[in-house]
């Protein structure tokens, strides 16, 4: 049986980390992919080679840094906006959206799927991430779907097809299967603040310190702070 | 009455420079987007900044030379391969191609548009461009308008459009509204091969040449050579 060539868009986070080395474990042969797209926290970028080195598999990481025009009004990239605090359920988490950022990068690592030869194309997205982002919500894989798919007739010779699998999922699942696939988590990366170590008071940390709590998993991640979570709405 | 607020991706061929005119006519207020991405004939991009100037609206030029590695296998971007010669409808003419290209700048045209408070992406894609671009054809326009909707619903307060005028038209046709609206076609470049002067006998000026005399138009063109056109067929 000829493995299933696929390209991971993987940004060093729990959710893509995890994806990878089930992916992996499932037999894929896999192509790494990850953005540096001026982010604060390009730190992340480290930990997806780390993910790349242990499978041993190959790792590009696409430069986006042309495009800061176009992501000049998140605090992501602009060091002059603050990266909110607290729960990504917050309107507030609104400021962290890159415009149709996901969709942007979904299309670049699908144009090297093709070049590379490769069908698939997977993404860490999952339920938690439906409410603020929807570039990242079930209706929008399903138009990248058929997006690709037409964009590429003719130069592949199947359906390009997007694998998705957490996109139901609750970051506490992805932990609990993460932790059966032996992801290294210390080896992965959330803090959307770019530190030497985890805020542990941003969005993302939350979320991290939340996701190994609800899956009874021991986080060995080292926080900066403990603030205790309090529901902005 | 508020004018559309438009983003117009220009190349500085007859097609996109042409849209740029009628759409400039016709009361948009427009932003015109080029891409750097390490083509050949970057020439042309002199001649997307030329229409800004002319029309006097804002010109934003997107740096893509960190996707060198996606596009690797393109004869327009590695110079180990040579630009083939001929119609563009001949097979060979797909060595032109780039994978997903099309679908890769149309999203971060729309992540500049929705960054620019604009709610209109134009392109200049026409009907003769279909035979070889998939990402040219009407499913992949309409597929573009679904995606670029649901990628940016709750960021956008209306539907996301995409314009895309000559999808249906030929080139003969839009050489024709072209001068109507008085495009100066000294000031537009078509050939892929990037020279002082056209090449004439390159996939495009073929059609650029075919487009001039099938509309009945002067053609002011200088050409290194004029070949016959033999259908390779």
């Amino acid at each position: 049986m000829t493995k299933p060539k696929t390209v991971a868009v993987v940004s060093g986070g729990m959710d893509s980390v995890t994806l990878a080395y089930m992916l992996h474990n499932e037999g894929h042969d896999l192509i790494l992919i990850s953005f540096d797209y001026g982010q604060r926290h390009k730190k992340e970028l480290e930990f997806a080679k780390l993910c790349a080195d242990r499978l041993g598999v190959p790792h590009h990481v696409v430069d986006l840094s042309g495009l800061n025009a176009l992501v000049a009004n998140s605090s992501l990239t602009n060091s002059d906006i603050d990266v909110p605090d607290g729960h990504y359920a917050a309107e507030t988490m609104k400021k962290t959206v890159v415009a149709n950022r996901n969709s942007i990068m979904m299309n670049i690592a699908a144009g090297m799927a093709v070049t590379f030869g490769a069908r698939h194309l997977a993404t860490g997205v999952h339920g938690g991430d439906h409410y603020i982002y929807p570039d990242c919500r079930p209706a929008f894989i399903k138009a990248l779907d058929t997006l690709l798919t037409v964009a590429n007739e003719g130069f592949i010779d199947t359906k390009f097809t997007v694998l998705a699998p957490y996109l139901y999922w609750t970051k506490t699942d992805i932990a609990t299967v993460g932790d059966m696939v032996g992801v290294p988590w210390e080896e992965t990366w959330s803090c959307y603040k770019g530190g030497d170590i985890h805020c542990g008071a941003c969005g993302t940390c939350f979320e991290r310190r939340e996701a190994f709590v609800e899956a009874g998993i021991a986080d060995p991640t080292l926080y900066n702070s403990l603030p205790e979570y309090v529901d902005p709405r």
